[in-house]
């Protein structure tokens, strides 16, 4: 049997959930209502990357280039230097191409409404950079609104960078009611999901992940907390939290 | 690693659970039922801004102009002299610039289904005043009736007034049943998210706000309660109020 | 500060829990499920002005007005005398000004579609009677098969009994199973919300009432045991029902 | 104050729930799902009038013309001499005079579709019998597939039966899984709700009704146990059947 | 009074909980979801018939006809001297008469859209047979995709089916999660439901069935267990399956 | 009575679940939401059949035929030998015949909207090969926008296999919080379901399937728990996972 190549997320207390790293070429769904660090997480991993020499591409379509670049740094995560190295690249799918800062940019999708325009940019940052790590920051943007386009989106979006040998990132954004990780459309058609919670516990507010599918290796299959530092996440990887809701279920002998 | 720049509310109690106040330039969702205190929250939080010199703008959708300037007058926030400085003012997007009163109103949306009028209007208000705080209240009355155009509305006002280096509260009406803040096209948007709430527990009404998210800084992870006195909103930053529900999860070693 | 005008209802029990009366000019919605009281509670309210000078008017969609007349003739409230010296007066939105009886009302709406028609019956007959108490029995009606229209009808009947300096109570049917109070356009943009309640508890009716809010007052916070007897209406107000449900939620010093 | 005029079930245990019978010219939704005894207790409620000399219609939508007299027979309620005398009319809604035992009915409605002629066919038969105790069985069926008609088919056949003096029960199927009476547009519109219930406890099927209004009379407010006899509805008066469910609420002093 | 007609379905341990038998012309609703054991149900009840006399037609929808055979053969069940003996027919609404084996059916149904064609090939074939007992298996299939239809669809057969004096039973599949029998406008229409549960116990599925409703008769009032054997289905009409769930009553002197 | 056949799965543990193997013809939904080894079962039944010499086809919709043997291969389950000796074949339905390695593909299906081109495709590779086995993953993607279409399609993948003689799963993707199998239209319409389940019970994900139907066999009728190992599927079928959930039901004697 293969042996398999693993991408080290390097976000303390969670690569030893995965034994060592995320599977090469995997395209991971990492879902999480508001608030619950998905953004974080997804920054990290790319940082992390880079300061170890994987290249990275970051495709925004929430937040403005030179703010993302702003919360970054506010981690202590400098991206100047390996944008100008060529070694990482944002692709602006947020801006439109519209105002002073934004004319800055050297990746520019002008609508999220045309997905070809979208994946063509991708792809030329993706081949430009010699990117090994992606992240799409988020995928629900694209279907919002237009929920039957989902499952078609992510194949697009799934075929161009795996063709591309490149592992990805797709954060989902779901409600904070929503126990799902962004419809079946999309939940089959990853190759992991990791999915961050944020739940109140008399009263108090609880960070936990989980990893709920992840293809191509085994995994660990507990709910873990985990904390928001000044220095990013960092993942308790003994602990459990364990919840209790409608339905549990008992082994019986 | 620089040093946040933080907007005081000086509600009391408050400012101590984000760790001295609102990171500068945030958006944040205050999020709530009905008779939870949205208004007086953030009435409060632009009366407090301009006592110590910050200049305020508040753009009023659900009340009209004369009754806002009463109904925040009975807390003792007189705004007349403020007004007269050219240090706040009202933007009228509820009279439709119809009626006597309403002719004496500056600055006036005609018509709340045109966001590029509305927009053009906040801009203007903003420069002239020189605004540092700005409320509006309520966003959810701009798509009502079309929750599909959300998250575009929302991010149209987070580009104009994060452009222009202010810091907002925007006011989000939810249902009495609701137990999410807006939709997802709003929550993720937005930099922070604040959650009034009303339970009725034991045929006793009891009042509390927690902070789900606040980007830019560490922030309480508790449910306070709070009061409404003649004085407005008064915070117990000390006191837990503790919530049973459908889930509740526990955290073991 | 400036004192408050209130305007007492005088239903036994009730005006202790608003600190003597509903701030004057409030709107208020008087929201619950079928049989709760709804109507008795609007009509004592009227008929109690009536009594102490104040005039006053009341808006039928539900009920024809000679039945609607009887209905109140039932628990002794006897309008003819007022309507004849022009101190009350009924309109008429519910026959449509077809049949013989219809003919005799001065105030006649043709069709509840036309709200402008609605509107200007309303605001002739208040000036008319010099109202200060009206009651919409119920607002429900205009826009049950049209809920995306609930909140505008709402706004314009707002404006225009405000602008005349009334107070109004606005019925707000909700169905037995619903826990709101008539969606979130409605609940938002009233001065107050009184919720009638009719439960099963242990296989009895159990009537109670809660105030969720009233802008311009402090008001008691608790769940109110009610009887209808046969002179209306009868508040315990020191008396508290306890409800428990799905979420309940305790305070810790 | 005057003296009410009621009309008696006469259906064994039922009329002393309601203070000695329905008030005269009440329109009561009489409300259950499948299997709880709606059409028996309508039909028990037509024939006990018939044998004290108080004439009836029923109009019949769901039931054949023959296979309802033939239902009625095995309680051993024979309209047959009723009808020979015109102190009883079957309104046939059913089969839209398509078969020959279809023929031989005297009221006939071709369509259900066609509210105006269904409302004239009513009017006549009930003009012709004099008649003073109206069954519809059921409304329902006239807005099945179209539940915004409800509210306005409602109040069409309110008029046309109240305007000419007589009381009625409308049936209302609702499904088993509901615990509304039918919807907002219906609870609402009239004067009383019976609500019939069949309930699995145990493993056990279990038949109770409370009265949920009853305008112009005070009435019992527990939830009491009710058998199908060979005779028809019986219901004890006495016992309580407790609901125990999601919500509970208690008293305190 | 009138002595009932019974139409035995000689499943062992079923007809004691209905006196005997299913009242004749009786429309019986067999309502369950995926696997509870409903076409066995109904081709025991069709075969039991033929083997004392009584003639049969099974209108097949989910089922080549020969995979029909076929399925019954497995229980012993073998049709084909009935068949050639004109004591029961297949009706093929499934083919559409399309394949080979297709052609050699008798009565087809060219599309179960055309229900006037269906209408006149059940008819056409229950003359031919003199067939006594019917099954429609399953009558959703009629409607899945139009619901809207269903109560005009079934009130269609039921006249049919009931005007030429058979007993019915109709197949309703409903989904796993579904508490309901098939939609109020089904529920309503038939004069029978039985109903038929796979649910999962503490990690065991139990089958057990209930008789909601039954015009014409008195029937059991109790859950009972069953199995499915390789004779068919045999009902334990003494044994109770108790039911714990969201609501319980009690019963209190 | 006839001797049944049967198809082994030989998945450890499973045969002995359905008295041996899945009767021959069968069409079996493998339902479960995602990341509960839906694929792995699919995959692991087809190798399992060349090995022993008994043909495949699989047809695959949601992966690159690539990805598909390299995630096969990962599991030591090589399908080359048997591609190439024309004992087993992939229907590539994913990539629409773009892309270099897909005009390596022998069974190309252009577009999945093309149900009687897909049709097509199946039916002459299930002949070419002799296929005694058949996998669709997933039947999901062909109706996943356009739910009132599942019946028709399963319905005619049904028509095809059966008629071919072939023994097939259906792999039906539900979203992580439906409870259902895929929908009526489908639930009902196979011959078997067998449900993968996985749960989170204080904080730890277990692995469950259970067998909800199987016609023309007894099956087991409890929870069982699995392990995805490094050789795929190992069930206990000793064991048994206790569900608590909303309902329980006891039986008593």
């Amino acid at each position: 049997m293969f042996q398999i190549e693993r991408v080290k997320t390097l976000i303390p207390g969670f690569d030893e959930l995965v034994k060592g790293g995320i599977p090469k070429r995997n395209i991971v769904l990492l879902s999480g209502g508001p608030g619950t660090g998905k953004s974080i997480f997804a920054q990290q991993f790319i940082f992390n990357g880079l300061k170890q020499g994987e290249r990275g591409v970051l495709v925004t379509l929430e937040e403005h280039p030179v703010q993302l670049r702003r919360n970054m740094l506010a981690f202590g995560w400098d991206v100047k230097k390996f944008e100008e190295e060529n070694k990482f690249a944002i692709v602006d799918a947020f801006t439109g191409g519209v105002g002073e800062t934004a004319k800055k940019e050297k990746y520019v999708v002008r609508s999220t409404d045309d997905i070809p325009e979208l994946l063509d940019v991708i792809r030329q940052s993706i081949k430009d950079i010699g990117a090994e790590r992606i992240v799409i920051d988020s995928i629900s943007t694209l279907y919002l609104t237009k929920p039957v386009l989902a499952r078609g989106v992510l194949m697009q979006l799934k075929r161009v960078i795996s063709g591309l040998g490149a592992t990805a990132i797709f954060v989902s954004q779901v409600s904070v009611t929503e126990r799902g990780f962004g419809g079946p459309g999309v939940e089959h058609a990853v190759d992991g999901i990791i999915r961050l919670d944020l739940d109140e516990i008399n009263g108090e507010l609880v960070r936990s992940l989980i990893i709920w599918k992840m293809r191509g290796t085994a995994h660990d299959m507990h709910r873990r907390p985990f904390e928001i530092t000044d220095k990013g996440i960092i993942v308790d990887s003994k602990k459990i939290v364990k919840m209790r809701g409608e339905f549990s279920k008992i082994l019986e002998g």
